[in-house]
């Protein structure tokens, strides 16, 4: 998010950032969040950016750098900090934060601020960076506390006293594993508050730790997190080990992120790498000129099928007048239908097995919708006519092609919409993809040819 | 999500169900979550529904009946539940979901099962039925812990022990209030094991708690929760007194809803009341038929534009076959500014005060898209006169006002579709009606009209 330029708060302490003395500086930065920070630091020259940002406490300039948004600003203040430094900083932030500040290191850089952190710390890094970022092993952080199933609450307490870790954060289960680290529950620190020392986890734990396997995709684990509506999930590697947790904000990023992906992918653009106001205009053209390009390549099957109707164009001007009327209602028809299946199966309510249940449901409303719009077009030439005698005695027979074209069309871009989804999934393709766009390009084409076959049948002998 | 028949335990679960006893259908119940209970539910037959419903505990049916998705199986379950049972039911709810219970019954019911439940129960429901369900109020849940500043941790252990309710959940959050409930910060339960006794909460507590106002749409407390990482917020009257709290599990869901609503909308659609395959087709032609009707109304602008060039049209038919390529081209690029524009402000990466910024930015874009397709536009003409001497000596202009028509209208459609959000924002409306649909429909009207002048300009004495 921007600073908000029209908030006296954010004016006033912009003010003092860049004007106040380090310890007013130091003061006001106690107050606000990291999002906060950040999005004050994005607003500040660069100079100043890098005059404010070490003035920050060491585990907050962490919280800080993941906040931040456009990679000029990241750039500047991780090059105006040492290697030392910037070794610390990552060892302050949870591992999997630490990956990503690691990250967004310069690669000239990278190695030697990983061989300046502390071995355990830089282990972990070294770990999680050899998953994939989008998997729960990209995802997970190390940071959890163990505790065995035969031991007591009075010694898990004291395992949570030794172990527990300020980067563990409002720390959500304690985990139960067995001797081969694999989980059999866990417990929760009310837990240990409300039942007596002695007692053995095993009486007392919770038997509904929910884990995914460290290969898992994060699309998945969204859905896993969504539909049982856990906090948290232990993630286990081929062994059944417990090696890492996700918790509930990182996969609400998640959410949003795919969320994103396959709204803009709807739209007809690839998906963007950062958010809008931060990508530049370079990107904002090469995510959508490849759709664009293709679409209009597609598009050109209409010149070939329309050089066939030149006769009958060349004869009945009036024809042309209703093709992007007719054609329009394809498509939006089309997009109407992909658009409702592509969510649908991002949220897992429509599977690959559930083909022909949308396609009877589809056509049922293709039908009803294709009516409509059917009754309305006719209804257009024959008021027109009435008021306007604009086409004659060929009115009826005109309101008829008109008529049925939309019907078809209606009919077909509903059908066609509704299935290009299932049809990219099958091909190992993102559904997303069929994008309205797409859809329409695809119906117009074919709606060319429904509406001249139209006019053919109609208009033979009178118009044509 | 449905059964998968796909999946053999489904099926063999399925058929334990119908055809197990009593006791091995209890067996099998057990191991399953909430959520798989409610969706073999909903595939049963309605006898067989209702003679296993009554075989799951009473928390586990409050649970199950918050999962089960389609109107016909939830009204068939309750229907199945005498009302002093319904009660109970309900009772065993925490607060925000129990309000929800009570709103599925059969309105003539509704006022005995709440007249049958016990008082405090019955005077949270009420409580929480005063708010609109899409508020902070309607979202939260009345069951939190509060402990005063001044108390000990041995006290606040104490009322731990004493009012903690499965209902909570994994408690998140103890609140820390003042004397006039006003939130001061927050402890947990980790605290209250690492600190002795006699240590004041005051002297412990997290400073950093999170409240909304009770009247606060759901909408922005997302955004709050998404942009703050939180696992839940806290949620105050008008006296700033501490009244429910909201855990992220109910954000999580308002999340899914509001990009749900936002993607369907920007297909071309109103948002569906439940999931694709829940919804009766009859709902799935209402929500679509609308739009469908207007913009069909709104491309009928089509008609009276082209009526306007009748003479150009019929002089030179070759006119007409280049329209739906270049009057498609605006819509997509309409389409993909407007999709990435909704998109981030439903994010609150662009905000109404970035209206100047975004249309510079795509004037940019589009100025480049624009001048590609037009390249590729006129190419084509040129290439299909060399190839087949398709448009004779009048090659050249053609091949000028196809590439003038793109460029134009890739402009016009990228500046359009990106600035229909704002204006529908600035106007108090959603701006995710901004629809693929509705810009393509406006670009179209507008297509044919530059289209044209682009004829007349570099036609004119040759072809025209």
């Amino acid at each position: 998010m921007e600073p908000d330029a029209s908030d006296p708060a954010s004016v006033e302490t912009r003010e003092l950032l860049l004007s106040g003395s380090d310890a007013d500086v130091r003061r006001v930065l106690q107050t606000l969040t990291p999002q906060e920070v950040a999005d004050l630091l994005e607003g500040l020259p660069s100079e100043d950016r890098e005059r404010v940002f070490p003035l920050l406490d060491t585990a907050r300039q962490a919280s800080v750098l993941r906040e931040v948004e456009t990679d000029v600003a990241r750039d500047s203040l991780i090059s105006a900090v040492p290697d030392e430094k910037l070794a610390d900083i990552v060892e302050h932030a949870a591992s999997d934060d630490a990956v990503d500040l690691v990250e967004d290191i310069p690669e000239e850089r990278r190695d030697r601020v990983i061989a300046s952190m502390e071995a355990e710390e830089r282990a972990a890094v070294e770990e999680l960076q050899q998953y994939p970022p989008d998997t729960a092993g990209g995802l997970m952080q190390k940071e959890l506390l163990r505790v065995r199933a035969e031991s007591t609450v009075g010694e898990a307490i004291d395992r949570l006293r030794e172990h527990w870790d300020p980067k563990m954060g409002d720390l959500f289960d304690i985990y139960v594993v067995d001797a081969e680290e694999r989980p059999l529950g866990r417990v929760r620190s009310r837990h240990l508050v409300l039942n007596p020392p002695s007692r053995r986890i095993r009486e007392i734990m919770l038997g509904d730790v929910r884990t995914v396997p460290v290969t898992m995709d994060q699309e998945h684990i969204a859905e896993i997190v969504r539909d049982y509506d856990l906090a948290s999930v232990a993630v286990v590697d081929e062994g059944g080990r417990l090696v890492g947790r996700i918790l509930v904000d990182d996969i609400v990023d998640v959410l949003d992120e795919e969320a994103t992906e396959d709204f803009q992918k709807a739209g007809g653009t690839e998906a963007l790498d950062g958010s809008y106001l931060s990508v530049p205009v370079s990107q904002l053209v090469r995510k959508r000129v490849g759709w664009l390009a293709v679409l209009l390549v597609g598009e050109m099957g209409t010149l070939s099928v329309m050089a066939m109707y030149e006769h009958e164009l060349a004869k009945a001007t009036v024809l042309a007048f209703f093709l992007p009327l007719i054609i329009s209602a394809g498509g939006n028809s089309g997009s109407q239908a992909t658009t409702l299946v592509i969510r649908a199966m991002a949220l897992g309510d429509v599977t690959l097995g559930d083909g022909f249940r949308v396609a009877r449901r589809e056509i049922a409303a293709g039908l009803v919708l294709g009516l409509t719009l059917a009754l309305l077009g006719a209804g257009r030439v024959l008021l027109w006519e009435e008021i306007f005698h604009a086409y004659g005695t060929h009115a009826p027979m005109l309101a008829l092609t008109v008529g049925a074209s939309l019907l078809g069309i209606v009919l077909w871009g509903t059908l066609a919409g509704s299935m290009l989804p299932f049809a990219l999934r099958r091909a190992g393709l993102d559904p997303a993809s069929a994008s309205a766009p797409l859809v329409a390009t695809l119906v117009d084409v074919t709606g060319v040819v429904i509406y001249f076959t139209a006019a053919l049948t109609f208009l033979r002998g009178s118009l044509l």
